[in-house]
């Protein structure tokens, strides 16, 4: 484990130019008191309080979705929102507090397409280090194929591979995932993928 | 993907009693002028700037692992650090930003048992709710067995089945992760596993 200890801190409300900030662009996210130095026991620098000492630690998020099928077709998502609206995806979003990683599949399945989905295997574990991003995808089941796309969602549509719309995925991990799921397909018991060799998720 | 966009936000430096908070309390995370609403296109309540309509979110750490074999032994670390200092665990830790899942596991081993490893399948995927956090544990060769312990160990051993410490393992995940090692062994395909059913790793 690292030394961290529990994230707690202060909040002021930022100012409009710091919400286009990057996620976790120290000179955006703090105040002039705060300096950057390795704390004992760590590794590498850190935003430490020069006042006292409370150490600020950037942490990556948890992306967590599924390649549903019904039949020999799979659920994608047209994006509603940016990045990439337009665009077609997975049902995939950000892990929530006190969520496991199959609970916000589901969720995520119910959100954005109101599907309900039951979730048969763990098909990839993704890095996105340009993000700081771990997709954890599963493998699923639709329980039915009534679908209808939710407020994240221009469409929703079940789409047999040769109808997928490759030229309009919205994001690198899409194509992967899709990929992977080919690969394994209906097989009972199959190793998770990963990325790609090489690849990291950046748009080429 | 969730409707959350950049997660910027000014800190200032917290006073003693916010650095034994819990991670995402937002009562000692947040100014007065944050409430508590649904922000529109979510589904659930945020803590959201009364003045500008910035949302704060919390979000899970991802903490990556190995473990990591040399013929017979599994390599455990004795923590120097709270919590559960004193008791056995796997070389894991904290995901850092810009990190793959495989790089913080390799990392780990280097930091808390001078251990170079290489990695040979995704051993699991645990979620514990309770803390918020996803664990994605590697099962991983040790490529010498000289091992030493890193400044947050306080010893490290390689392990036979039979002499594992059982009654001095730091958490319920690193039994998890014991126990699924021992269930595909040194298969060359194998499924990532879960949780144990109905465990979410709180202490029994």
């Amino acid at each position: 484990m690292g030394p961290r200890g529990p994230a707690g801190s202060r909040l002021v409300c930022p100012r409009p130019l710091v919400h286009s900030g990057a996620m976790s662009d120290p000179d955006l996210s703090l105040p002039p008191n705060f300096r950057l130095e390795t704390p004992a026991g760590d590794t590498r620098p850190r935003q430490v309080c020069g006042d006292c000492g409370f150490i600020k630690y950037d942490n990556p998020k948890v992306v967590v979705g599924s390649v549903a099928r019904w039949q020999d077709r799979l659920l994608l998502c047209r994006r509603a929102i940016d990045p990439r609206r337009g665009f077609w995806t997975l049902p995939a979003g950000y892990l929530e507090i006190g969520e496991t990683t199959a609970e916000g599949a589901r969720r995520e399945a119910v959100e954005e397409a109101t599907a309900e989905i039951e979730i048969d295997g763990l098909l990839a574990v993704y890095s996105v280090p340009r993000l700081s991003q771990v997709q954890v995808i599963y493998r699923a089941r639709l329980l039915t194929p009534a679908i209808a796309a939710g407020p994240e969602s221009l469409e929703v549509g079940l789409f047999r591979w040769e109808e997928i719309p490759w030229a309009e995925i919205a994001f690198p991990s899409v194509r992967w995932a899709l990929a992977d799921f080919r690969k394994v397909g209906d097989a009972a018991e199959f190793a998770a993928q990963s990325n790609p060799p090489g690849e990291v998720g950046n748009y080429l």
